[in-house]
Order: structure tokens, then sequence, then C-alpha cells
């Protein structure tokens, strides 16, 4: 895990919902080096509170994201921490007043930093899981004829109804804290915190995975020490505002929600030209299989090619040699493939 | 909608937990009339904080449970607000000191209630939704010679772990209301109710029936007037004691749980030899089809009937004419089958 990252200074962005972000950061990490002729080019998004380096288990000497071969930039999406989020822009925008950050914001300040700090003109591919997922659909929707791949696995093009609901019980665990008090809190909500851990537990992982305790095979003694260590652990040391920010940014997840689709879904789907491997979770209780099916029919040069087994959203997590596996599989073969 | 009962004085109950509930209450009420030979019985008890007049969009004349017909029993939960509660038990076994009830506390209650009050012997059904599926699986049991047919729906003989990681998420945002006070509160901990509604908004029902906006049918103009007026509304007049006494039964609901079977689930499964129609709900989240599926195949004379649709565990819920016909169609089968 490298902790260390690069900041590219965005200046003043005018966001989509009508805030400007004054001096605006957007935290990045590369691996490897960038080719000659700029055609190695991998983007990588964060996901729902990940920062850079939670994104290093797909990357690897031997795997499909070879930092011997690729140029991989990994941008914190906004609200995350690192990139500008609640936690750490100052006021007037700071913690509950954060503004609201759309796919479109972020995708669009990703765009900023890989043309006018890199000077790069094709990617190769734009990989991503969950929220993650969701910037890679949006990528290719956005540049597709810069755009070459894409593989955005356990995640949709435009958050579900039903994932939705599901976040609203997230929220509804965090701010039911008292110590919340409506995003203004000098010491963090903890009990909201572990709330959000409580509810999330059911939802990350299947019904099957809960039932064989493969939650063993993470080190955990218990299913009490899975909750506790595992998932309240998870979330316990994030800040309260940034998972607000974030889920709202997911919450409203629609590729086509910009001034260049006006919230035509298939529009914004057929734009996306690029090959695609699309890979759901099996047994994903928020990013179900079906809504991939129904994009990628809706996708001219797509594939969908769901995560076998039990492990839920999580089979797109890293925790899990066979998922990675698989997940790198499909990769390296998407990358091999002449456009 | 009957809001009229009556109450069975079961005295001074030693609960499995060690402690005595003095002057136990069984609410209880009683549709048709029992016939000379005491042959025409079916025992439906009540689900989730559900109370006996919620039972009854599944009993009329010309369906399966016809009060012309049978003498059908609908006994309330304990925990339930209308029998023994924390809501209505006098001190000091009041509020957060209500003890903790089991499904076998429940189905011992009732059975003493079918025994002593109405010198019953057979029953030709019982029949639940959800907890009432489970206090189904118990009686058929723990009374396998008095109990001819079963029919539990949307609902498990043992909770599964998934199920009780799902009840954790509820009772954290329950909880997570300083209102809540530890269980000694005097106005009720409010933001805990509705966020109780908003985590199981998305348990409740299925993906595709929020993706389809089923919720329309029911008489809602948009999600959000869905989680509120149906959501919020269900949850916010219930008891919060009560809603955690009952989860506490859910969460370590398992037939097997008792002196007769001591934890051997296989061996209390065997025991039910009624003829058993076991319908989980095709797309139920937190008593999926699976679950069911492994208790049909180790007991002697049930089959497994899931429910076919999207209405996930709503499916037994009575909120749709093609579902309810279903299990009633069922019903009827089962209980024109010879014994």
């Amino acid at each position: 895990m490298d902790m260390h990252y690069e900041v590219f200074e965005a200046g003043n962005v005018a966001l989509q919902g009508g805030a400007t972000l004054r001096d605006c950061k957007l935290a990045y990490k590369t691996y490897g080096a960038l080719n000659s002729d700029a055609s190695n080019v991998i983007v990588y998004p964060t996901w729902y509170s990940g920062q850079h380096y939670d994104n290093e288990w797909l990357i690897g000497n031997g795997m499909a994201l070879d930092p011997a071969k690729y140029f991989i930039i990994v941008p914190n999406m906004l609200g995350n921490g690192l990139s500008s989020s609640p936690s750490n822009t100052p006021a007037p925008y700071d913690k509950a007043r954060f503004p609201r950050t759309t796919l479109y914001d972020n995708v669009k300040l990703q765009h900023r930093l890989i043309t006018e700090k890199f000077g790069i003109q094709k990617i190769k591919l734009v990989v991503g899981w969950s929220m993650g997922a969701q910037q890679t659909f949006q990528w290719g929707s956005l540049y597709p004829s810069m755009v070459e791949r894409i593989a955005p696995f356990c995640g949709s093009a435009k958050t579900a109804p039903h994932n939705f609901v599901f976040l609203e019980g997230v929220k509804a665990a965090l701010t039911n804290d008292e110590a919340w008090k409506n995003g203004w809190y000098d010491t963090p909500p903890t009990k909201g915190l572990r709330g959000v851990g409580r509810v999330y537990a059911g939802w990350g992982l299947s019904q099957p995975f809960y039932m064989q305790e493969l939650w063993r095979s993470m080190g955990y003694s218990s299913l009490e020490d899975f909750l506790v260590a595992f998932w309240e652990g998870f979330f316990l040391p994030k800040d309260a505002n940034n998972l607000l920010a974030m889920l709202w940014t997911w919450q409203n997840g629609d590729i086509s929600a910009n001034k260049i689709y006006n919230g035509d879904f298939a529009k914004a789907l057929a734009a996306i030209t690029a090959k695609a491997v699309v890979m759901p979770g099996e047994m994903d209780l928020y990013f179900p299989v079906e809504d991939n099916k129904r994009e990628v029919a809706q996708m001219p040069n797509a594939v969908c090619r769901p995560i076998p087994g039990v492990w839920g959203h999580f089979a797109g997590g890293g925790a899990n040699l066979t998922d990675t596996k698989y997940i790198d599989n499909q990769l390296k073969e998407l990358l091999t493939m002449q456009i």
C-alpha cells in the first residue's frame, strides 16, 4: 500500500449543480511510466469511500494492470477525503456545506488531469469497481473517441431505484446519531458510523456468503467479530460528511444527467463505442446482473460477463483470489483485443 | 378490519430464558365456529409487528381460510403490543426490561390456548407469513401428532445468518436515535422509527419491484412518497421496545433451540410429519428460496412451492392479488388433501 499521491490543482471548478469549487484539488496516483506515444494509458477511478491505494489489489507485475507495461492513473473521487471533500475544503464550502458533485463533475475533472497534465489523447482502458464502474461508464459515454476500452465491474451506468433505497437506509443509520449535528460535528458521530457498517453488512455480501461463513476466509473469528472488526472498523475512521457527499453522488448517478444527453439514458449508452466488458457480481444485491444486462443491450460494442460465486458486491473488492483472477483474466483478454 | 379481540389469561409463564411473565396475556381472535368434533381448526400466527387484523386479507368467504367452514384462530405474537409486550407489561418487566421470548415460548403459549381454552386435539392447518411462518414450523416440529398440515410462507424454520445481519441494520437505525434512551423513553424515538422504515424499505421488496415502480399499484405517487407514507408511516406508530423485543425473537429464531431438540436442527425438521407446503417468495431478499429448499429436503412430507414474481418478501403480505391467489390456491389444494 502506497499512501503517497500527487495533487492536480484544478483551480476554480464550476460544478453541474451551480457551485464553484475554488482551488479544487484532484488527488491521484500513477503506476508505471507513460510511453513515448502515450498509447499505454489506463484510468482506474476509485469507489465509495475508497482511496487510490484501495485499488492496488488489481495492479501488479504479471497482472492485466501491469505497471511494467501500462501507465495507470488512479484519480480519487471528489468527496473521498483526498480530492476536494467536505473534510478538506475551507469555509464557506466546508463540512455540511460542501457542494453536491456528480459523476459528470468527476469525469470532467479527471479528463482535465489526463489532457492538461499529461497531454494524453487516447486511453487504452478505463476500469473501476462500484462507483468506480459508474465513472467508467461516464468516461465511455462522454469521451467515446478517446476511450478505446472500458471494464466496469459491480456497478451500473445509472443508479437503480432499489439501490437508491438501500442507500436511504445507510443514510438513516448515520444521520440518526445526534452527534452528527446536521454535519456540523467537531467530534465524529461514531454511533452513526458504526451504524453505517451494520446496515451495509447485509448489502455488501450475499445470503450464501453468510450461510457459508466465508468471513472466516477473511480472518474473522465469529459473525459478530466480522460485524465489528470489519464493518464498523471500515466506516469508523471515515468522515461522515464525506460519506454523505459521495452517497449523494451515488444516489444521483446517471451518465445521461448532463447537457450532452439531457437525461436520454439510451442515447448516453449508445454513445459508448468503446469495446466494453461489463462484469456484475452474480449475487450483487444492489448492482444486480439484470441492470447491467439491460445496459449492455443498449451499448454497441459490449458484453456482460457476470463474476460467478457468492461474494455479492465484494466480488469486485479484491477480497478473494478466485474473483480477482476472473476479473484479471477478463481484463487481459480485453487489453489484447484489437480496436 | 376488526380491532376487537379476546385475551387468554395464561397466568405465570416461565419463559425459556428464565424469566417468568406474570399474568401473561395471549391476545387472539377467532373467525368462524368450532364444529362438533373440533375437526375444523386452523391456527394462523402473526408476523413481525403485525396484529391479528393484519392477517385478515387471507381470510374470507370462498377463500381457503373460509370462516363458513373453518374455525380460524389468530394468536398475537408476544411483543406485538396486544399479547404481553414491553409496552403493556407492568414494572418491573416493563419497557426495556421485558424478557426475551422465543418461537418456542410463543408456540407453547398458543398450544395452551388451543387445548385449555378450546379443548382442541387436532389442528387441520397451521399457516403464517414471515415470523408467522417460523411459528408455523415450530408448531409442526413441537406437536407432530396434533398438526395435520402446515403452510409457512416467506419464512424459514431457522433464521439465517444473513437475515440476522439485515436485522442488525434495522436495529442500528432505531437505537442510534438519542431519543430511544436505551428503551426508557417517555416520548417515542420518532427519528429511529422512521429510520427503521428507511432501512426496511430496501429489504422488503425486490430490485425489479422498485425498477418497475410497482409502489404505484399500492397508491403511492413517487418513490419518496412510498418511503414516507408507506415505510415511515408503517413503523412510526409502533412501540420501539416492542419492535426490539420481536426483533430479538426473530434473530434467534430456531425451531430446534429447545430441550426437545437441543439444537439438532435436522432432527427438529425431520419431526415435522405434517403435510407441508412451503412457499418462499421467489425474490425474497431475507428469507431466500434456497433456505426453504434445504429445509424441505429434510422434512418427510413437504414440498417447496415458490411464489413467482417480483414482490420479494411482500409476496406474502397480501399487497397484490396475484400472489394472494397463488397462496390461496395452494392452501385450498392442501386443505383438501387426505391425511
